[in-house]
C-alpha cells in the first residue's frame, strides 16, 4: 500500500446544509438556514453543498434550497454546490445560479432504486442528459457521488471491482468535462484500510488529468475521522464533513452525520495541513447547528473545554 | 514522513480494569471487576492492564488489585500488568506474581508532581531501584509509560524533544532489560500526524533489540482511532484501548476515557490486522462494563445494530 506525504492543504466541502438540514424532522425555517450558512462563511468555509434539487415531496426539508441559492448570490469565491437525482434537478440547480452539480449514483443496484428510484443503467442514461446540459452552461462542473461506494445497507459490503464497473460507464460519458469524483462511504461502516485500498485501486485505473477526488464519510462506527485521513493518505484532495456533526436519523437509534467538520479539522490543522477554515469560528457556528431544534449532532471537538481546542 | 507497511498483527492492551475502573467514583465491588474482566478474556483479550499498586487512600479503587491477580493466577496465557508510581508498588505487584511492572513517568514536570508526587528527577531515581528489583524476579519485564508525551492539562503541547529527553535518561538505567516504551496521549490532545512524527522520531532515535513501542489514547478529542492507527503504521506494536471506551472523569464533563477496544478492533480486522480477539464477544464484555454503575462509556461500535457489526 503506498501512502503519499500529507499535502499542504485540504479542501473541506461543508455538507451540513444539504445531509445535516435534510436530516432534521421538521422544516427548518429559511432564516435558520441562512444564518448557519453565514456563520459557516464567517468561519472561512469555501466549499459548501447548500442543499439539493429533488422532489419537495420526497425531501420537504430541501424545498427553500432555490432560496438559499439566491440568498448568497453575493458571494462568487465560495464554490456552492447542490445535489441533483436527475436532469430536472440539475436544470433547476443551474437556473438558480448554481455552477457544481453533485449528480449522485449509488453503486449498489438496491440502494439506488431506494434512494433515486430507478435503476443503475438509468441513472447512467440521465447522467448523459445531465452532462449535455451542464455542458451548455459556461463555468459550470460536475462533480459524481458515488454512493454506497463501500458498503450498502441492504447489501452489505460493496467491492471496488462493483465500484469499478460503474465509475468506468459514468467516465466514458464525462470525457473531458472538469470532474470530481466522490467516493461515498454512505453507511459510515467502511474501515480505514478499505477506504485507503479503494482509493489506491480505482485512482490507479482511471488516472486522468482535470479529475479530482473526494471522501465522504459518516462516523456512525468510529471511523469517520480516521477514514478521511486515509482517503487523504491515497489521494483525495476533498472532504466532505458537516459541521457539528449534523446528522443521522431520528427513527435509526446510533447512525450519527457526517464527520464533524471541527474534527477532521483539528486532525488537519495539527498536521499542519491548512483549511481555509478558523477553528474557533468554526466551533461557534457548530454551537448555532447545534441549538437547532431537532437536530442530532456528534462532535467531539464542541465538548472540550474552548481554551484547549487550539 | 515514513509509512510501514500494515502490520499483519497488533496486540491490544485491555485498560478498562485499571483506567476505566479507576474512573469511577465508588468503588466498583471486586465481584463485579471479576466478571467484567471474566467476558474480557472470555473474548480473547491477550493483555490487560489488571490495576495499579498505589496508595488506597490516593485511588481506593484500585485498593483490590492484588486480590484480582490472584483470582486470575490460573491463567498464564494471559500477559497481565500492573500500574506503579514507586518501588513498594512494584513489590507488592510481585509479590501478587505479576510479572509485567507498568512504571510511569510524566514527561511533564507538572503532570508528573500532580500524579505521582515528585519530580521527573526523582521518578526516575526511582525508575532504578525498581529495575534492580525487576531484574531479581525471573521472567519479569518493564514496561515504561511516558505520561503527557504529547500533550499536557498544565503545560500544554510536549514537543518530542522532551520525551526524548526522559526517555534517554530512562534507558540508560534499564539497559538490556526486555522493555515496552509507552508513548502515552494522556488528555486525547495529539493528533495523528503529531503521533506519526513522534514515533518517527524516538524510533530512529533509540531503536535497539528487545524494545517494543506502544500507544496510549483517549478519544476526548475524537483522534482515538485515528491517533492509534497513526501510531501502528510508524512502529507501535501495541495500543491501549479500554473496553466500552470507559473512563473520563464524572467532575469533568467532556472528558472521555481511553480509545473504545471494540472501535478500534473494528478498523484493525478491516484492514486484516489481527488480535486474537472476538469482536462479537467482546461487544457482550463492553454491554456488561456499560452496565456498571457510575461508569462513563463513549464506544461507537456498541449503538450500532448488532448485525451490522463483523
Amino acid at each position: 500500500m503506498t501512502t503519499l506525504s500529507p499535502p499542504s492543504s485540504i479542501e473541506l466541502v461543508e455538507v451540513a446544509p444539504r445531509d445535516g438540514f435534510q436530516s432534521i424532522r421538521d422544516r427548518l425555517p429559511t432564516a435558520d438556514k441562512q444564518r448557519c450558512i453565514q456563520a459557516l462563511l464567517n468561519a472561512g468555509v469555501t466549499r459548501l453543498e447548500i442543499g439539493s434539487f429533488v422532489s419537495p415531496k420526497a425531501i420537504p426539508q430541501m424545498a427553500d434550497t432555490g432560496q438559499l441559492v439566491e440568498a448568497f448570490a453575493n458571494r462568487p469565491e465560495v464554490r456552492f454546490s447542490a445535489l441533483v437525482p436527475n436532469l430536472k434537478g440539475a436544470e433547476l440547480a443551474l437556473e438558480h445560479g448554481i455552477r457544481e452539480i453533485v449528480y449522485v449514483i449509488s453503486v449498489s443496484e438496491t440502494h439506488n432504486q431506494s434512494n433515486v428510484r430507478r435503476s443503475t443503467t438509468d441513472s447512467l442514461q440521465e447522467l448523459r442528459r445531465v452532462i449535455e446540459r451542464v455542458r451548455q452552461i459556461e463555468g459550470s462542473r460536475l462533480r459524481l457521488d458515488l454512493g454506497t461506494s463501500f458498503d450498502c445497507p441492504f447489501e452489505g459490503t460493496i467491492s471496488w471491482q462493483q465500484v469499478d464497473r460503474i465509475l468506468s460507464s459514468a467516465l466514458a460519458l464525462i470525457g473531458d468535462l472538469p470532474l470530481e469524483i466522490a467516493l461515498c462511504d454512505t453507511t459510515g461502516r467502511a474501515t480505514p484500510y478499505q477506504v485507503a485500498d479503494y482509493f489506491t485501486q480505482l485512482r490507479e485505473r482511471h488516472a486522468r488529468v482535470g479529475v479530482n477526488w473526494a471522501f465522504h464519510g459518516h462516523d456512525t462506527f468510529g471511523m469517520g475521522v480516521a477514514n478521511a485521513l486515509f482517503a487523504i493518505s491515497h489521494g483525495a484532495t476533498a472532504v466532505d464533513t458537516a459541521c457539528a456533526g449534523l446528522g443521522g436519523c431520528p427513527f435509526a437509534p446510533g447512525a450519527t452525520g457526517n464527520t464533524a467538520t471541527e474534527d477532521l479539522l483539528y486532525a488537519l490543522h495539527g498536521g499542519g495541513i491548512t483549511t481555509g477554515i478558523d477553528l474557533s469560528k468554526l466551533l461557534e457556528a457548530a454551537d448555532m447547528i447545534a441549538a437547532l431544534p431537532g437536530g442530532q449532532t456528534a462532535s467531539h471537538l464542541r465538548q472540550v473545554p474552548r481554551q484547549r481546542v487550539s
